[in-house]
Formats: C-alpha cells, sequence, structure tokens
C-alpha cells in the first residue's frame, strides 16, 4: 500500500462528509427555519451536493482506492470504512447512471404526488407513480443480487443480516402473541382512563420540561439543540453537533415528552459514537433497526415506566396544569401507557406497534416478490387491518396513504422499525442483568444507563454491524422473546389480568 | 460558440453557487445556533467546501469556457457573468497555489491570534502575524498589478473603479468640513441629552418592534428570518432567503433598532435581485460600498429623520417603559442623533464615523506601500485620533487593535464605508428630487422608496459596476459634497447653531 493511496482515499471520506454535513444542515434548516420562498431554490443545491456525493461514491479515483487498500495492512478503522465504501460503489455502481436519475426525480415526484393524493384520499391519482416506484424497486433489487427472496436485497439497504427467511419466522411469532395479548387487554375490566391527561400545557413550560429531561438523559446541549419542527426528527451533522426536534401540541402533552425522549435516544447514540470516526462512512448508526432501538428505549424502557414517573412526577406537575395536583400518579402512569388499537402506526402504543409494521411487511415483501400489484394495495391494506386489529380505517388517508416511505421508494424499511423494538427488549434485558436499570430510573440517575448504551452500542458506530452488536451485546442473535415477555408483563401489571 | 460550451459554464456556475449558498448557511448557522462543540468540526468542513470553490474558479475547464465563451454572443447576463468569471480566475491564478494555502491558514491563525491579544490589550503579540499578512498583501498587488499606487490592487477587490487618486481627493477634502462642523457641534450650547432614552427594554418588546419596522420596510419575511447574534448581520443564501441578525441590548434599545434597520437595509438589496441572475456570480451586491449605501441609507436617512419619528414614535412608545411617555419626541429625536467623538467605530455617530475610516485608510495605505511599518501602527493609531478627534484611546484594545478586518487580511476594505456614506448621501439626493421622500417616511409609507432603490439599483445585483450605477442613478460621479451638505443641514437643526 502506499501512503499516498490512503492519503488519497481519506481525502475523498472527507469531502464526502463534508458534503453530508452541508446536506444535513440544509435539511434540518429546511425542516425548522428556512423561509418558505426560499425552498425551491434550495432543492436544487441540495440536488448539486448530493449528486457530488454520489460522484464521489462511485469515482474511478474511489475504485481505485478501494481495489488498492483492501489488499493492504490497515488500522481497523480504516479496514471498515475501505467495506464500507466497496458496498457502497458496487451498490451504485451496478444501476446504469441513467436509470439512478429518472429515479431521483422520480421519488421527489412521486412524494409531491403523495402528499396531494393523501390530502384528497385519491389513492389512484398516486398509484402510476407507486407502480413506477415499485418496477424501479424489483430491478434494482435484481442489480443488487439476492439469495433467497428479491426483497432481501432491499431489506440490506436497512439491516444488513436480516433477510426474508429471519423475517418470516420472528413476525408471525411476535403477531401471534401480540394478537393474543391485545385481546386479553381489550377484554381487562379495569381500563385505564386516557382523559384524566387533558388539559391546557402551555408550549413554554412543555420546552422548559423537555429540556430539562434532555439534559437529565446526558444529552450534551453544548454538541446539540432543541427546535421545534412540524415532523420531529434527529439528526447528526457530526458526533459534536447532533439535534434534536420536536412538536408542541398545547392539549396533549405526551406528544412532546415522548417525541422528545425518543429523538433524544437517537441524539444519544450520534453524540457518542467515537471521534475517531469523524471524517469516515463510520460516525453513524449502524442500522436504522439499531437505531430506533437507543429511541424506543429511552422512551419506552425508561420513560414509559412506574419508576420514571415515581421519581418524575413532581417534576412534571410543576410543568403541568394545577388539576394534575390531585391526579394519583398510577392513574396517570396507567393512562401513558394505555393500549388502544388505531389507524394510524405512529399514533400507536407499545403494543399495536409492530402489528402494524408486520402489514406493511407484509404488503411490500409481496409487491417486491411480484406475487401483488400495487393496484390491490388498497384493498389488501384493509383486510390485514381488519384481521390484526379488528378495525378497518373508513380512507385510505388513514390507510395505505398514511406514510411517506413508499412515495420515496423506500421498501425494506418499515421492518426496521419492528426490530428495533425487538432488540431494544433484548438490550434492556441484558442491560439489567449488569447494571440495577430499575433502581437508576428511580433515583432519576441515568448516567450509568447512557455509559452502558455507549460502551455497547454507540462509541461503535458503524464498526460492527448490527446483527454483530446483538451477539456481542447480548450473546445470541435476533430473539423475539424479550419483546413478547416485556409487553406481557408490562399489560398484565398495568390492565390487572 | 458551442451551446455545449455555455452549458458546462452553467453548471460550473451552479455548481460553485451551490457551495456558496451551503457556506453561507454553515456561516449563518455559526453565527447564531450553532453548539460550540460541533465549531471544529464544522471548520474542516467549511475548509473543505471552499477549497472546491476555489477549485472550479480556477479550473481548467473553467478557464477553457471562459476563453470559448468571451469571444461568443452572449445575452447580457452571461457576458457579465463570464467577465466575473475572468475576473476571479485571473486574480486567482496570478497567485501561486501554495502560496495561497499558506495565506489562507495565516488568516484563521491570525483571527484567532488578534482575539487573544485584544483581550489581553497585547499589540506586540499580534504584531508578527499582521506583519505576515501586510507582506503577503503587498505581494498580492505586485501580483494583480496596479498603475500608480500598490493599495489601488486592493482597493480594487472591495471597489472596483476606486483609486487610491480618487480617496486622496474626496477624503481630506470631507475630514476637513466634518472636523470643522465637529467642532461647531460640540461648541453649540444647545446639547441634546442622551440620558432621557435611559430605560429597561424586555428583549421580547424589542423583537416584536424590530419585526414590524422590517415589514414596514418592505423586507419580505416569506424570504428571510429575523435571529439573535452577537455581531449582527445580514447574509443572502439566495434572493428568495435572505436573513437577518440582530442584538438586544435591554438598557439601551439602540442597539436593535437601529442595528435591525440597517441590516434590514442590506437584507432589502439581496431580497430584490432579479431573480434572473441566479445560479451566476452576479446574484450578489455589486461592492461593499453599495451595500453599505444601502443599509446606512435606511439607518439615517430614513430611521434617524424627524419625519419617520413623527410617524412611528407612538408605535415606538407602545413597545417602550411607560417613563417615555412623557418624554417630548423633539427631545427625542435630538438624543438619537447625539453626536460625541469616541474610540471604537462601529459605536460612532453619523457625524464622526467616516473621520474613523479615514484613520485607518491613511494607515493601512502607508502600510502596504512600505511607508509605514506594523511595528509603527499603535503610535500612528493614536496620533492621528488625537488629530481628528481630539481624545485618544486609552489601550490598543480601544485602538488600533478594535476591528477584525486587518486580522482577516482585508486590506482596502475600510474605505468602503466611508463610500457607502457618500454614496447614500448621493441617492438620497437624487431620490428626493424624483419622489416626495420625506412626505413618505412621515406617512410610514415605504413602498416607493423600496421601489425606487430596487428600479435604480438592487434589481442590477454585479450588472452594473459600482460607479457605473452612482453614474446611471445621479448623472455624476462620485461626489462627497452630498454628505457633507446633508451633515450640515442635519446638525444645524439639531445643534441649533
Amino acid at each position: 500500500m502506499s501512503q499516498s493511496k490512503l492519503d488519497q482515499f481519506k481525502s475523498l471520506l472527507k469531502e464526502q462528509a463534508s458534503y453530508s454535513e452541508a446536506i444535513a444542515l440544509m435539511g434540518w434548516d429546511m425542516r425548522t427555519k428556512a423561509p418558505k420562498k426560499g425552498i425551491e431554490h434550495r432543492s436544487e443545491v441540495l440536488g448539486v451536493l448530493s449528486q457530488k456525493v454520489h460522484e464521489i461514491q462511485t469515482s474511478e479515483e474511489m475504485k481505485s482506492c478501494i481495489d488498492e487498500l483492501k489488499a493492504s495492512d490497515l488500522d481497523d478503522v480504516m479496514k471498515r470504512s475501505v467495506e464500507e465504501a466497496e458496498e457502497t460503489y458496487d451498490k451504485t455502481a451496478k444501476i446504469p447512471v441513467e436509470e439512478y436519475r429518472a429515479y431521483v426525480t422520480l421519488q421527489s415526484k412521486a412524494e409531491s404526488m403523495w402528499e396531494e393524493a393523501k390530502n384528497q384520499n385519491d389513492f389512484d391519482s398516486f398509484r402510476p407513480y407507486l407502480e413506477e416506484l415499485v418496477e424501479y424497486n424489483r430491478r434494482f433489487a435484481d442489480y443488487w443480487g439476492y439469495e433467497n427472496h428479491r426483497y432481501d436485497a432491499l431489506l440490506h439497504n436497512f439491516e444488513p443480516g436480516v433477510t426474508v427467511e429471519v423475517l418470516d419466522e420472528v413476525f408471525p411469532k411476535v403477531r401471534k402473541s401480540l394478537t393474543a395479548l391485545l385481546e386479553k387487554v381489550q377484554q381487562a375490566p379495569n381500563q385505564p382512563d386516557p382523559s384524566v391527561l387533558e388539559g391546557h400545557f402551555p408550549k413554554e413550560k412543555q420546552e422548559r420540561f423537555s429540556e430539562e429531561i434532555l439534559s437529565r438523559m446526558g444529552y450534551d446541549f453544548d454538541a446539540g439543540r432543541l427546535d421545534e419542527t412540524v415532523h420531529p426528527f434527529a439528526i447528526g451533522l457530526n458526533t459534536n453537533d447532533v439535534r434534536v426536534t420536536t412538536k408542541y401540541d398545547e392539549k396533549d402533552f405526551r406528544t412532546a415528552i415522548f417525541g422528545t425522549i425518543h429523538e433524544g435516544g437517537h441524539a444519544l447514540y450520534e453524540q457518542n459514537i467515537d471521534e475517531s470516526l469523524a471524517f469516515t462512512p463510520l460516525a453513524d448508526g449502524t442500522s436504522m433497526g439499531i437505531h430506533e432501538s437507543q429511541s424506543l428505549f429511552w422512551e419506552n424502557f425508561i420513560a414509559r415506566t412506574e419508576a420514571f414517573w415515581e421519581n418524575h412526577y413532581d417534576l412534571f406537575k410543576s410543568y403541568a396544569p394545577n388539576s394534575f395536583e390531585n391526579l394519583p400518579l398510577d392513574d396517570f402512569y396507567r393512562a401513558i401507557n394505555e393500549v388502544k388499537p388505531s389507524f394510524i402506526r405512529i399514533e400507536a402504543d407499545e403494543l399495536t406497534y409492530c402489528l402494524h409494521i408486520m402489514v406493511r411487511y407484509e404488503l411490500e415483501k409481496a409487491l417486491i416478490g411480484g406475487e401483488i400489484e400495487v393496484a390491490d394495495l388498497p384493498t389488501l391494506w384493509n383486510e390485514k387491518m381488519k384481521e390484526y386489529f379488528g378495525i378497518e380505517p373508513p380512507t385510505d388517508a388513514e390507510g395505505v396513504l398514511q406514510d411517506i416511505h413508499w412515495a420515496g421508494g423506500a421498501f425494506g424499511y418499515f421492518p426496521s422499525y419492528a426490530l428495533g423494538y425487538m432488540y431494544a427488549a433484548q438490550f434492556a434485558n441484558q442491560m439489567q442483568k449488569e447494571i440495577d436499570v430499575e433502581e437508576h430510573i428511580k433515583n432519576g440517575d441515568f448516567q450509568p444507563i447512557k455509559a452502558w448504551l455507549t460502551e455497547h452500542i454507540h462509541q461503535y458506530g458503524k464498526m460492527k454491524k448490527p446483527l454483530e452488536i446483538v451477539k456481542d451485546v447480548t450473546g445470541e442473535g435476533l430473539n423475539p422473546d424479550y419483546i413478547v415477555a416485556y409487553l406481557t408483563e408490562k399489560y398484565q401489571t398495568i390492565y390487572k389480568f
């Protein structure tokens, strides 16, 4: 290996990371602050910068770096960076340039058509775009290759190592347990009363409380900030600049509190990636599923526990309307954990959430596999909702049109959400063996929890693959028993059956 | 000309403009919102993007576009774009690459050394850096070439068309008039009382008032936003996204009000550049001086007039402490126009401001010309302050170290501020001939004023050179008589002599 080749490689990575930081900042800006008239110009600028990233990733220069360096003796970070760069190169190089460009144009058109279609509850106007997107994704999967199922090639983009074979074993098992659990919950005589949570929550107070909780979680405000947005997200520009956004509903504090903690979980992951990975493609979460496990861990395994509210209820009440003063903790706790089948995924509770994902997984797997066509989707969607939830959405806007993912061509993404739940339950189970999690939560001392997550997960960024992390942390592979056990125990206590 | 060459040129310009928008957003972000721990990483990213802009500007590809296109039949926008690109290419290509890189590194080092030196009031620790910067600037000027004075080559970067010959004729004339005027003002028995302006002005109220005034000026909040910062600035990402920043001093409303209006004047310029110039190097103010003329016009010729406060005083009082209710308009008006020699340029009043500039101009001209050396600066600075203002700064921090410009290597920049005053007075004089400015101000109807500025100045961006604009608008060249006449009349009325 020539030193100059390594320098050249590092310089390409740095350039790529620099464009990516610019793109991330522009994205954050557009979703928080940017004046609306500037959006059109900004979109063109984003197009130019994304094109640059794509050019670097597929350049002859990159290819020659990869070829020379992968046969060389490198330190671990550079070794993994070369692997990552090669994977990206191969993936991208397999798609003809013209086809890729047409696809990018289609994506952006489809997203705006989807928005319109959702507003108008008009699936048919969106259908031709979705058909084209599915066609492209089928073709891309064929370019990329797969062993068993064409959908595996797409899954790989979001959760490398997880396949249809794995999901088809795990998901039905979980579904069976959850639907049985849901039935018990619904039949329980002692139902929580969510109306006790109603009140007027001034935005400023919610903002202060959100900041307070983020700080307690160990989120570093010197390396991030909290802003308001319409669709909350967390975004890492670099490990020292990881921003959280949230949304305040003055009638329902749950939106901001649990939303902020959720995004805070994502943010903690990115803030604690090892600094030695800066300016490499490894300074990022290792997969969508592991990322989601971190946000869900904080949102559910910490912030929806009784232990958490034993400590934080008084603090919360100091930010809440007077009427909360007389609300017993137990009523509050049970109300924030109400289970209720609903049409909208992002509003779902912990128990039904994974069922929403399974509806999507089964449909997109069949779509990509060519077993069903886009035109079948609305009917099949409603049938599955009926089967898993016992309810049927009155409109497509509340059904098949609700999520943006397919409009962006993101097939293979949805399973990550359910995997995130499963990983989180596995991590939580392991953590409890090593430290007294409940006691720390009760004491409001999150430092040992954050330290555990950093030590076992966060620091590695993309140095380890998702299933490698799961194995290293828990000693086993993906195992859905933990999420089922966790939910069963939790709702038995809450619903008293 | 081949169409493909023109397309190639446009594509290079678009790429350059895209990086520039990213750089501008990053700059805005760092000065308003960015978490402090992310600054170091961000600086590296900025380095990469700036390097990219530099590479495009000096690329062989750019050179070949320029060579082919400048002999071609182009529309006016492309013709001027090619000229602009050629000027940049020539300027940059004349500096050896290694020398340029070393200079960029020096600049950033010098800026942090300057900050330290200013805090410590220690000129000597900054001296070696300033010496190097001067050395580079002397050499650059020699690379670029000049006819009469080496300093002309630097002036050209900020105010093309203006030379030492021009300034040496204009500045002493103005200085003589202003020092005479200052003497009269100081001797006037009837002095304004600035203590009447004291009070507590809650930040939120200042913010609302600032927004109200910006809206009235015609600043488009759908194409911009107002944020808080430490050193206020306006920045154009593109003509549909031009952001204003300001600073709130709860003890002194003048900081935010006049500061916001000043930056608002800059912002109106950039918001009203013709959209056809988007993604060309012409979508920018034509020079520092013309830019400053716009901010100063709004700050002084509008917002410091009696007519303005006749209309806005009641509105202002509704945002101000109760004590203002009994303060007569005339006392208020005279107080906000108090003249007082001071050490700090950015705190100077309209009358003494240009004198501050002349101190700097004379020193930097002599420095670049090799007539004095860096070590002479502190003494010479204080001597000139004594001569022009009758006061001497007690420390270098309040003297030669006060401004960042030289630490950034920006020699030739300072004169633009004084030129801005002169241009503004010339424009104001011409505008008054065409529309009844005072009447419009009195009515709080700024639309005709904004329209006049857009028609005669803003829309052109860099399509016209600064002195071309002055000539087209006023029918004559740079003429300092107008600023002198304006200030004389103004202060005669206020100081009643």
